[in-house]
């Protein structure tokens, strides 16, 4: 894994964002060049690799992927206001809104470039229709993700939904598209997808299950965070449909009073999800997603090897207990 | 023209941008019912029509345009803080700026799935490439325009490269991408290209000459906007080239003091530009860039019959006179 993301950085270094004008391109470098996992080029190379060896085709394919993920984290950090991503200034706060806007459209644009970069031209405009349907559904994740602040009545169905369009959609899209650009045939492309949809669903599960009841000290983040912020996660969905009348009342005060004492919020809604048993319920249906991901590895017509590889990267994405 | 309108509206019609959540999708489809001339599929239809009758093959890509240049409004306008388009409230304005900033990138999206659509998939990796050039060029022309906003030593020539990166490249791709889907030869598709260019750097030259030298009534908006708006057009530039170092120092003077009185601002600014005649300078800037476009049109080999036409939309774009 260690070698896939060297080979990736090494062909990220030969490529940077750059071009006139500077105030255009440079943001874009910049965000590029923080960091992060590179989990959806290794997930475009797992996906290439399970069907054909020569992984520098896919390259272009692989950085594409990567590209937009990135444009959509300097969008989205402007409709978060969110001021620090990966331990540095996102890109509206350390230049401006406008300019973190044009720069992530610019993104938007490359990742595009790169996508028509791919040799086999005849398998360009599948993989074109792939790209656009994932990016678009990314929107409407982002977009049910901002309706939600604002609803009382999300079902947990929809929390799903919207987990998936906001994340897994693009997991399982990386190893999809990576099998498409193999030659990989129909069946085995929609088994890459669902590989990746369902490890994305509980990826995020787990993601909602640590900020709550993990350690700070293995998450590397204070614990409580989505607490304080009132956010609908699986745990408060799921405690709002199995609490009694007077523990929602008590839930729904807790995220709607303004509190100084956030530790005692975080306390106060523990008890209740503790009372309800809710840490069970998010690892059962983490559990369900991640063994439909695993049954659909299984089904897949490909080498042990290198399904041994991806089962790898599925297992890094969803182990972290709580 | 008004007949090849219709054929794009009852398109349009028939493909409205609609989804889910409605949230993403209304102000997409808002912006594309305010209406515009519709240029850029008129040109598509004329660029594929020089070359093939068959025009319904080419809508997906004249669409895609037009949905491609929408999406740029909605951002710019966020970035321009300005509040009325076509004499409604801007995307931004009706909703807010997170909402103008993911419809946007929806549209952007859209435009590309519109393009994926072209029956002929062996052409679509150039179709692509082509897009995704001009749309890269449209962000660098915006992130220009920005820069000279706080630059005092702007040249002409830079201004003549943002306002073809901001406008006249994409009537340029209109036309490129309509003969490249007729399947045009390449000598063709770059004639097609340059006569796109010519004609829109000479309409954005007429239109700093009306903003200034127009009459408020024929012109259909108030006179004076960009000198009130301290826009460093052609004009002056110009004026700042070929002034007298106390001309110079006046026309500086203007643009950088708060004034109240904004007529005696705009009689004070078009005095000086009357004194070193810059309305002749830039109407032989403009005839510079129209007759180009004439000549590559002229040595354009395809029908009289359809020159014809699309001459006519060229003369419509730059014959309004001052």
């Amino acid at each position: 894994m260690q070698e896939l993301r060297h080979f990736f950085e090494t062909y990220r270094k030969q490529h940077p964002i750059t071009g006139q004008p500077v105030g255009l391109y440079e943001p874009a470098e910049y965000i590029m060049n923080l960091g992060g996992k590179r989990f959806r080029p290794m997930l475009t190379f797992l996906g290439y690799q399970l069907f054909k060896d020569d992984l520098e085709k896919v390259l272009p394919i692989a950085y594409a992927l990567e590209i937009f993920h990135n444009f959509s984290l300097v969008h989205d950090d402007i409709m978060d206001a969110a001021a620090i991503r990966r331990g540095q200034a996102t890109v509206h706060t350390k230049w401006d809104v406008n300019t973190g806007i044009l720069s992530g459209d610019l993104m938007l644009v490359k990742s595009y470039e790169y996508l028509a970069e791919f040799e086999e031209e005849d398998k360009i405009p599948q993989l074109l229709r792939v790209f656009s349907r994932v990016a678009r559904e990314v929107c409407e994740g982002q977009q049910m993700d901002v309706d939600f602040e604002s609803r009382e009545d999300v079902q947990i169905e929809e929390y799903i939904r919207m987990i998936a369009l906001k994340t897994s959609v693009l997991l399982a899209t990386c190893l999809e598209m990576g099998a498409i650009a193999a030659g990989a045939d129909e069946a085995s492309v929609k088994h890459c997808y669902e590989v990746g949809c369902n490890i994305g669903i509980a990826f995020q599960l787990q993601d909602d299950i640590l900020d709550t009841f993990g350690e700070s000290q293995k998450v590397g983040k204070r614990i409580g965070g989505d607490i304080i912020q009132n956010k609908k996660t699986f745990l408060i969905l799921k405690a709002l449909e199995l609490g009694t009348p007077q523990q929602k009342t008590k839930l729904q005060q807790l995220m709607t009073t303004l509190t100084t004492d956030a530790n005692a919020k975080i306390k106060a809604v523990k008890d209740i999800l503790q009372e309800l048993d809710i840490l069970r319920h998010a690892q059962e249906q983490k559990d369900h997603f991640r063994t439909l991901a695993f049954e659909h590895l299984e089904a897949l017509d490909a080498p042990a090897a290198k399904k041994a590889s991806l089962k790898a990267i599925m297992e890094s994405l969803v182990k972290r207990e709580a």
